[in-house]
């Protein structure tokens, strides 16, 4: 399959914020440096949240101010409120992530409002974001799927989005928060958020392994066009604020399947199982990967 | 997506010949019994094998004979040689399922010979099925990739099948028997089977999710238009003569993906996860498959 993807490493973000095991701020940094090392050159370092809301991310400025910069690499910082862009432009992110949840619901639990307030507040950080020069981009989270309110409607999916595309981000991602999603949804809430979006607007894909459908999932997205996918090493992660919600889709089961699809993407297989392992170890659990158990092949 | 597939339940056989804990016959039955009941017509039930070799399989025979038959539900045992076609045919199979392995070497350590004499020992074993008026199928392991052999190339593979396809059986499948398969792969792989094969032999497809690439490539196996897929309650499984091989992709996880799909199966989602908990409380080990873990959705 002819197709050049870029992977977007949430493990820093998404993949610590679930863990019990709180790492130290020099691990994260490890952590982040290890997956440049492996060929990750855009990557979710932190959240810029109340730390008595997210404990694992209480060291966020820290962690940003202590990353070592290059050339052609990119770190975002996910903010949900202006309190968190002021700590995220401070710390000289490179991008801002804003979360809108698609429900009422589960935004009300995830971040303190309406999904409606959700939106004029991404509207706000993304404007303000680029009078600063900050690249933006929205995640629709549970556009799936909600674990307190079920189904998502395609409608209010619709409705959403469009309120997300009106907020004029740089960047639209569906997000499937609780692993729910199969591949005839990912083409049809991808082509919903193609059509409202336009065609200039690059669109990312957000997806957990959960019910094991994470990589079918990451091949629709692909088959449709999409060019960014978020994964997190080792398939770590999680939501704190959503019952059951499992781990990102591991980088390297990406990495493998890209790899022998044909598809590049700029990571070395080796690298990131070899992370996972490291991470593993830190966290002090086993991580949900395949590779990491399966091994390579041919080995 | 609007198709009908049949999954071929293989539990019983390939789920538990890897296992350590040797299940009681009851339990044998009882687990292909609970699998009737959730919705399978179509159960490999055992193989007849020698049992100093495949200790879990000592007692097809009983296992056979004490199985209530049922109109239009179908029993596959797992035959290598005359003996155990004999024995298949004693016991009353509906099915023979006969394996190639695609490489000599696995097929040496599977069934200790090379993959030639395999293509004729199944030849023999097909007509004398034919003759007795049971249906045949056989299986060409290691389709994908081999473990000790490593990459299968196209040009191997389509000798081997061609081979199979001369040997005239009633039904052809590939097998991923450990579970390195991605869906660029099954398309191009059952593609050129069906060149082979021609439109009017069913195909089926056998998985393994040992890299977490079963579900994706279920959906390709779909899309290429094959009707028939293995899987095992629960994720069971694995190849006791192949290193490091995991479990069949689940059957629930499959059923989870095609409710969502659309494509319909005759399973019951429920009943399937509720037996996968069980065959893990008879197993005394955590199953691999995901929806035991997740739960459906919505709840």
């Amino acid at each position: 399959m002819n197709a050049e993807v870029e992977i977007l490493e949430v493990s820093p973000r998404d993949g610590l914020q679930n863990e019990k095991t709180i790492l130290s701020t020099e691990d994260k940094i490890e952590l982040v440096e290890r997956a440049v090392g492996a060929g990750a050159r855009r990557i979710e370092v932190t959240s810029f949240v109340n730390p008595s809301r997210v404990p694992q991310m209480a060291d966020a400025d820290d962690v940003m101010a202590a990353l070592p910069r290059r050339e052609g690499l990119k770190y975002a910082g996910l903010v949900m409120n202006r309190r968190g862009l002021d700590r995220a432009l401070a710390g000289n992110v490179d991008e801002i992530d804003v979360v809108v949840v698609a429900t009422d619901t589960f935004c009300q639990r995830n971040q303190g409002m309406s999904t409606a307030e959700a939106c004029d507040t991404a509207a706000a950080l993304v404007e303000e974001a680029r009078a600063a020069g900050v690249f933006s981009t929205i995640t629709v989270g549970a556009s799936f799927g909600c674990p307190f309110e079920g189904e998502v409607t395609t409608d209010r999916l619709r409705e959403v989005v469009q309120r997300v595309v009106d907020a004029g981000p740089d960047e639209l991602a569906l997000a499937d928060t609780i692993g729910v999603a199969v591949p005839t949804d990912v083409k049809a809430r991808l082509g919903l958020a193609r059509g409202l979006a336009g065609p200039d607007m690059p669109l990312r894909l957000h997806l957990h392994d959960t019910r094991h459908t994470g990589v079918a999932n990451a091949v629709a997205a692909v088959e449709a066009g999409v060019r960014t996918l978020d994964a997190s090493i080792g398939g770590a992660g999680g939501c704190p604020f959503a019952p059951n919600a499992t781990g990102n889709v591991a980088t390297e089961d990406l990495v493998y399947l890209f790899d022998r699809m044909g598809v590049t993407h700029g990571l070395d297989l080796a690298s990131v199982t070899a992370t996972a392992a490291w991470l593993e170890h830190r966290l002090g659990r086993p991580l949900p990967g395949a590779l990491l158990r399966a091994g390579s092949f041919p080995g």
